[in-house]
């Protein structure tokens, strides 16, 4: 197996500040060869949550909602910003709730992921989330309309078959439940 | 059902121009409800390809590599940037071979994905390709050190758990192509 180093970066200037939203940087780069790459770019996004909830009845909450970036109507799980300093755990009860009116005292740190591969574009912390039931009706949001959707466990795979499901985020976050879904349980059993 | 309709696009500016790699735009949009927002981010990617590529063995051919947004090593799928006018296919075939050596006649197009929800960031295009065959040695890529890897399919899942794979557009490729490859199994059998 290949040793592979971390790249230096050896210095970065902001050349978009688009906070709180986008900040756009420009690295200066040392690969492990040697080289010097003066222009990489770094994209600064603020993190995010999502969370793979389920209710009492084991149905999977997502929500309907149109997405700009998408420019079509889709399913997606509940998610939501990260105020600066706050913990992500602390973010994503509360936009659990507003968003579907949902909660839960039953809640598992699954992974956080870096959003690019190239670029980072920010952490998401995906969130497994059991037994939850409906406390409220959830708050409107700020700018997108948005409906809430209970699917059963089945007609996951068919929702992203049919094209309904087409987030890069909530795609993972499915795969990833399925995968530590067992894991978590396994857990318990101990 | 709740009718939601696409937001309007009244207007645009750019704000960095980053290309051939990245730019950055701000629109004024119109939301179903009369709103206006004048600062909505846009970002601008080239296309992506994404192959979930198995040799004639049924082993799935994947790329072990540092890549500086994650700035650590993984296990990602063989990936390319489409260049300007050209059909993805075509830049799928050719990074294929010049990534990892391996080559094959039996391609099928999945989905096309919008990179990010909000923002856009490009497509990517996923192939689903079977019964490759290694035709070369691997080119030295650009910038990135890179080893093939051979993965059976059932230390896919393994994989994903123990943090060896963390990027969310091989993740989605995975969990894709375990959704397509029996309706592209059914389809053949017509």
């Amino acid at each position: 197996m290949k040793i592979m180093k971390k790249w230096k970066v050896l210095g970065e200037k902001t050349v978009y500040d688009g906070m709180p939203r986008i900040t756009v940087a420009i690295q200066k780069i040392q690969l492990p060869d040697g080289r010097i790459v003066d222009d990489y770019h770094r994209l600064y996004f603020p993190d995010a949550v999502m969370m793979v909830a389920y209710t009492k009845g084991k149905k999977l909450i997502m929500c309907r909602q149109y997405l700009h970036g998408q420019g079509r109507v889709s399913l997606v799980i509940p998610s939501g910003t990260v105020d600066k300093g706050e913990r992500p755990l602390v973010t994503a009860k509360r936009e659990l709730v507003e968003e579907t009116g949902y909660s839960s005292g039953n809640w598992t740190h699954l992974k956080t992921y870096i959003c690019h591969s190239s670029y980072h574009c920010g952490n998401i912390h995906y969130f497994l989330v059991k037994d939850a039931v409906k406390i409220c009706e959830p708050k409107q949001a700020d700018l997108e309309e948005m409906e809430t959707v209970l699917l059963s466990k089945g007609l996951i795979k068919q929702a992203i078959r049919s094209g309904l499901v087409v987030s890069l985020g909530t795609i993972t976050a499915l795969s990833m439940a399925s995968i530590w879904d067992g894991k978590v349980r396994a857990k318990k059993k101990r």
